[in-house]
């Protein structure tokens, strides 16, 4: 098993960090997208979007997409749990990873590719598009705040890949956008001191 | 057990064909979103984010987004299962499943949220945003055509989640946009005609 990973994207980085939960060992395959090595032949016959992260079995089998490798992984190693337990707990943890992934996630990236300088050339940049979604992440960082209220992590009361989505979304957010979680949020502010003081959080 | 629909929405398409496929009768509960009935006090309490489709457990709980409610169902009727057998064919229903839902039906309703008329005073709509998200769609929609070659299904033998995604993509695109499968694409009108042949189609 090998897992081609791109070091600063949030989509692998989410993918290290369950890896790293389950105390799995994976050997990283690390594919330089300035210099198109995501478009090369080789890895366009194992994933036809060019995309990282993606795991490859050692059948020759492979699986893109994040969620995709986590359910993979999930059901071969379900201790800890990380995508819930029981029939409701799985879809409150499917309900918290996806509006993570929704309504953070994707809007930061909305905003750095239609601004960063490295997508100049890869993407038609729209800066109105930025400016909406600087403005709709702003928003939902408010939204969380409030739900987070009297609960210790994002989907349930214990770490779950919610809680990986929405760490990966704030880290690019800082990163990359300079977006930080204001100080007076204190609901948000524990629970980031909580997931980012846990030993995979640097993965 | 009840769920909370919103007629035209893809995404609540997409759960009426599910329950349907695992022989369910769940009672639907219209929302009038033109009336704002997504966003009374009540509606918010049980969705913070106001959208359909939401499943009420008779315990009160409620499960939004559309691929939790879905979890949640196969979790408690396996049979037949439509998000995958083993661990691999689960991770390949996952995968193919949100490349359905971010490749082809988040960007036929970018497009339509930017230039329907129904959209003027709920959204700042950017024209720009929808002509580069109207070629993505067909970019992806030539992807499609190649990625089916030889396969019955999207993900694997047998009709799944990721079917009903693509077929959902695919109303939608034909009514609110009128972008139809060209003719030529021989892959993709005989799966068309595969799903939409099914008694399940117009849930």
């Amino acid at each position: 098993m090998k897992l081609y990973d791109l070091p600063a994207s949030p989509n692998a980085r989410r993918v290290r960090i369950f890896v790293a939960e389950k105390g799995l060992d994976i050997p990283l395959v690390p594919v330089n997208m300035m210099e198109n090595e995501n478009k090369t032949d080789e890895y366009m016959a194992k994933n036809s979007l060019g995309r990282m992260p993606l795991l490859e079995l050692d059948d020759g089998s492979c699986i893109a997409e994040s969620m995709a490798i986590c359910r993979y992984l999930e059901e071969l190693h379900p201790e800890p749990p990380l995508l819930g337990r029981d029939a409701l707990d799985k879809a409150m943890v499917e309900m918290w990873q996806r509006r993570m992934e929704f309504e953070l996630l994707m809007p930061i990236i909305a905003v750095f590719r239609n601004t960063a300088e490295m997508f100049k050339d890869r993407v038609q940049q729209i800066p109105e598009m930025a400016e909406v979604e600087a403005e709709n992440v702003k928003a939902k960082i408010e939204w969380l705040e409030k739900e987070l209220e009297g609960k210790q992590y994002i989907a349930n009361d214990e770490y779950t890949a919610a809680d990986i989505t929405a760490q990966c979304s704030f880290v690019m957010a800082k990163a990359a956008l300079g977006i930080r979680i204001p100080e007076e949020m204190s609901n948000l502010n524990q629970w980031w001191e909580r997931v980012t003081s846990r030993p995979t959080a640097r993965a």
